[in-house]
């Protein structure tokens, strides 16, 4: 009888084994979106990842004894309404990965992933950088600026690089984390996406307070001397009621700098949780020789969450973005073609699955 | 003694629930076809998809209580003779879904599935719309009428849409099946398969006897105010000794019109299924300025079924297409340039496998 | 009790055999590159795949009973440090089968495979076709020779086919091992990849010693009736202290041939191995209308490879490599642009994780 039962334990623990080889996951994200621009009229669409991107994740870990264990991680972006990846050239666009991670000594992490001042940002955003409420729609390579004059309409490190080397700080240096990242520019070109990257990211994350910063320099064919370089600065404040944040985010390519500010908050109201933002672009000095100065926009964000259980979710977001003299920035999913300091508001309703 | 048995339990059961998270499942099937085109000789080839369509999905379904359940189905076409996505622009073409359903309500389905009239033609096809003996062989939009009118080469909604919204029937409104799709233009256009659709689905399935009909409308900057119609009523019946089938499917774009009719049975023979089926397209109206009176094709089609297990399968298909006026229609895998009205033959052998 | 243990070994074995449905695996690899080519100077990059290529599998076998079963194979792979797949148009590059094998009979297996020369030939290969000090480096479509003349840039058939179908031999025919394969061109040209192809391969495996031969014949409309021939003979022999192997293989296209020749060693040393290999590839004849007699390349290899685990290892890699003539094969990662002649070197050392 105990050795039916040990075959028993042995097989159901052999299963356990085999499932934790490779993790499945990833995130489905759907919402109804309506976006009007100034000038252009209203449209209406069905937008994937208004909440998260839409992935599929594949990843695994492997104890290697000692503290030590080797893992890797492979995300899809794709979108949900089309069914098309997110980057038609590069699947596992939003990560692609190999670890080697001590326990006392951190993480080397080799391949494409976020640079530090990304991740020194979008932690800051109520709304992860995504949807009509996203700092990103601040943040685009389309207006004159550092941004297009380091990277022209090629792949950028505003958000990821491939290529990287990275070591982490392992959690327990008091609250500490952080990291480096470096990448070889592998002898290419802004329009091979190869880009030479160096960064560096430091923070405290204590109970009900936290505040980081984090510095990238990244320079190309395009760039020359003038590298591209990207500073984040961020804290956020637990005040029990509610959690709030603030952030800095700065680009600077030659004469041009692109100044970033974000105010957000996390408010637990009713059955779910209010998410407000601010957001605002700055231009200044000149790029492609002429003045960027008084070029901007500033938007500000509303939005609700709703947890119908641990893995789904429906929200509700509301935005509205003023440009400031020649910027066209506009809330994603509207009509193009609006005039310079156009206004541009976005409004969506939708579903995230966690699977 | 008790304990250690219940922790054999709770360590298989929690393997099985971590399974269910996402399920990973799809079809590998391959078969040797020869097509003969009239003055163009025979071709022979391997290829992907002679009984289903090869094909990898991901899916997972979350129970919210209450009878509701969050959902999602991530679909990947593939041609399994060359290792290449089926759609090379769009790696989940077959569906991308995300799903709130109620047990009581239906379900609300967002993202690119199959259009109603799709569904009720396809259903009524005992060659399943693969193959040399499937009903899309004359379903095209190669030749001059509805289908070219109103999509040209780019992608068409003749079997799915992507960007919509659909509400499907819950099981158990008295044999009641249906649904409603909707879909947004987005601003787009054709050429970047952005189509506005609405279409409709209203169906009984009892124990031996199903009716259905459909109607699908698409709109886009080719069609302008003259929209493309789909529209499919068909029927089944089981007879005890073989399960019969008609279909009538009609495209009309304009003054252009394909008017599909589709006759199939499904016989038990032997170990295994027998399947035929005779289908007939004809056009009628004019397009691109001149008449399509009188071109269309006519195909019959007979099939053999054998299941080695629950999940594999041989099979072989025979099929014989004979084209009318201007029409050069051809079973998939022959070679090209055959002369209009001439005729097509078609023969495979294959391995379905599912997993 | 009788009764709920079996149930516990039930559910076990159901999660044991919902599993097996489908198997999913693979390998991420990376590793630093360092590249230096003769008056071009030197290159260093993050690199995918220095000991083994990185790639997903998805698998999975049906037991038909009666020693019969089916199969299905589906092999990605990836550029981990991009996130790119290897191949941009086919996803599923290294592999998409489905297969019926017995026990008795071997295994018929349809899709996209390795060709049987290649087979023959990378198995010699201490470096396993990959990485710094991989055979590949001198097995190139660049140089004009019997590669580029039968294939031009298109795919080619140096190391597998599409639209292939084999026959595989069982295991347990005394040692004996290898397999047929067929592809049709199913009408195509090499610039859509398709090559009509037949090909043998023979071999005996035993404890200490094992050889075989084969050979792979391609057509297409490049070569015209003048076929490209793939032929490959090899051996290896276990010492005891180190495994040797050597191998010959040998292409022709009309009146260009290119003849390789590989020496390998693996002999353990300390907790690892180390590996060692020569090779040497040689044009003759001529190609495009010119001699192509003198060019060719030679390479030397050493490596070491440690395992951390059954799944992780560390490795590095030395290579040196000499042209001959006017060939200007370099080891990969390094800056192009070398003159003819001149020599290549590479260093890397890597993680490779399998899970």
């Amino acid at each position: 009888m105990k050795t039916l039962l040990a075959f028993a334990m042995v097989a159901a623990a052999t299963g356990a084994h085999a499932q934790t080889t490779v993790t499945l996951g990833g995130v489905a994200d759907a919402a109804l979106r309506q976006v009007s621009n100034d000038g252009r009229g209203t449209e209406r669409s069905l937008v994937s990842g208004g909440n998260a991107t839409s992935r599929l994740v594949f990843r695994g870990s492997e104890d290697l004894g000692g503290g030590l264990a080797a893992s890797f991680w492979l995300e899809h972006g794709l979108a949900l309404d089309t069914g098309s990846p997110a980057q038609a050239a590069q699947f596992w666009d939003r990560r692609s990965t190999l670890s080697l991670a001590s326990k006392t000594l951190g993480e080397l992490r080799a391949g494409r992933d976020f640079v530090p001042s990304y991740s020194n940002w979008s932690r800051y955003d109520p709304f992860g950088y995504v949807g009509v409420g996203s700092s990103s729609n601040l943040i685009s390579a389309s207006p004159v600026g550092p941004i297009k004059s380091a990277f022209g309409s090629n792949p950028n490190t505003v958000v990821r690089s491939s290529n990287a080397v990275q070591w982490l700080m392992p959690s327990g240096w008091g609250g500490l984390e952080g990291g480096l990242m470096v990448a070889a520019g592998e002898g290419g070109t802004a329009a091979t996406g190869q880009h030479k990257v160096v960064g560096a990211r430091l923070g405290y994350a204590g109970d009900s307070f936290g505040v980081s910063a984090a510095h990238t320099r990244s320079t190309n064919d395009l760039t020359g001397d003038q590298a591209f370089t990207d500073s984040a600065i961020g804290a956020q404040l637990n005040l029990g009621f509610a959690r709030a944040s603030a952030a800095w985010r700065r680009f600077e390519q030659d004469a041009a700098a692109q100044t970033n500010l974000l105010v957000g908050a996390w408010v637990p109201l009713g059955p779910g949780e209010l998410k407000l933002s601010w957001t605002r672009a700055e231009m200044s000095g000149s790029a492609a020789g002429a003045s960027i100065d008084g070029n901007g926009a500033r938007q500000w964000a509303l939005g609700y969450f709703y947890n119908l259980s641990k893995r789904s979710a429906l929200y509700g977001t509301l935005s509205h973005l003023d440009n400031e003299g020649a910027h066209t920035l506009a809330v994603p999913g509207g009509i193009s073609g609006m005039a310079g300091g156009g206004s541009s508001r976005g409004v969506e309703i939708g579903i995230r699955h966690t699977f």
